[in-house]
């Protein structure tokens, strides 16, 4: 499948700042040139959430069943046997004004559509219980050939999921997340804004 | 250093039901025959919280850097070389009613007091802010001589871990955490009721 796009560069929006981006620091936040991929874009926004004090959210580690370890002496523990376990829940999760937060991120090469095999159906499981316990629930979802991330409730995944099972298509149209879900900014801080749009989309009032 | 307690098996609160409990069922959840630990327990419980339908509360998975792994033909993919790495956050986090849980799960063998040692610099500042944004952050402390179990919240935990950095003691007296706490029963299921704890103690509308 071939797809052309203008120059395989994503635009990145500057922000008016006091002392000016250099060409060569807005190239760092390129993904062109460094071959950024979601999940480094998702740790920093998540760091510079944390930093600033106004979320705190963590990628889950990858789960992992150790089998053996030796213990030298005078050295730290190394582990000389373990395997890849499935994650039985999805990989982010945090607090955001007192709000539970809850969300996996999964990137396509295709152009047009977003194929549901990305998500694991322990995951949606997952995801239904967390809707259940009114937690705030989402996607990012990237298209890389064109570099827009989107952000999509999950209950709407689930409808998508739901039509899968039913014997419907096996992916969500590009056309149904935009229609449905909400094109997150691109900044340099935070990289994937995805608050922005909670902030958006739900109502908070002070506890 | 000894510490004389009747026959060193836990009172188990039996609570009515309408077949009994047998007593070989009771053996399975004495904690004097099986050396249950207090990880097992807790994560127990989370399983029965999330089997109700009460609350979405997973232990997050153990830190490791992953070194070397190796991918033989025909078979899943073996890790040859990784070490354990300090977890930034406490063990456990999930949602209730919308709102965000955060906790970790501690026991000493001490009769009469709980050693601040037992928690890193970083679980502590990763509790500040979680408070700050409104998150419920507690500690189950359990001593495990007299089995039993105590729910500390954590405003409580970074007063004494303060203390302690002014030069106070560098632990928390038992009469101090029952003063601060509150006593979590032990039930069969689920075997550490601290949600028990929190609708005592939060206040929680419907959003």
């Amino acid at each position: 499948m071939t797809f052309h796009y203008p120059n395989g560069k994503r635009y990145i929006e500057t922000k008016q700042t006091s002392s000016p981006v250099k060409r060569q620091d807005l190239k760092k936040w390129s993904y062109g040139k460094r071959g950024m991929t979601l999940e480094e874009d998702i740790n920093q926004t998540n760091q510079y959430y944390l930093d600033k004090g106004i979320a705190v959210i963590h990628k889950k580690p990858t789960p992992v069943q150790i089998v053996n370890v030796d213990y030298p002496k005078r050295s730290a523990a190394v582990i000389k046997e373990a395997y890849f376990k499935q994650a039985s829940t999805t990989d982010y999760n945090g607090v955001y004004k007192g709000k539970y937060l809850d969300f996996e991120a999964k990137e396509t090469k295709l152009p047009s559509s977003f194929p549901l095999k990305n998500f694991h159906e322990h995951q949606i499981d997952h995801m239904k219980k967390v809707l259940k316990q009114n937690g705030i629930c989402f996607v990012v979802i990237r298209f890389s050939l064109t570099e827009e991330v989107f952000f999509l409730e999950a209950v709407h995944l689930l409808t998508f999921w739901d039509r899968m099972l039913n014997g419907g298509r096996k992916s969500i149209t590009k056309e149904e997340i935009v229609a449905n879900g909400y094109l997150i900014p691109l900044t340099i801080q935070p990289r994937i804004d995805f608050i922005k749009i909670i902030n958006d989309i739900y109502p908070f009032h002070e506890d």
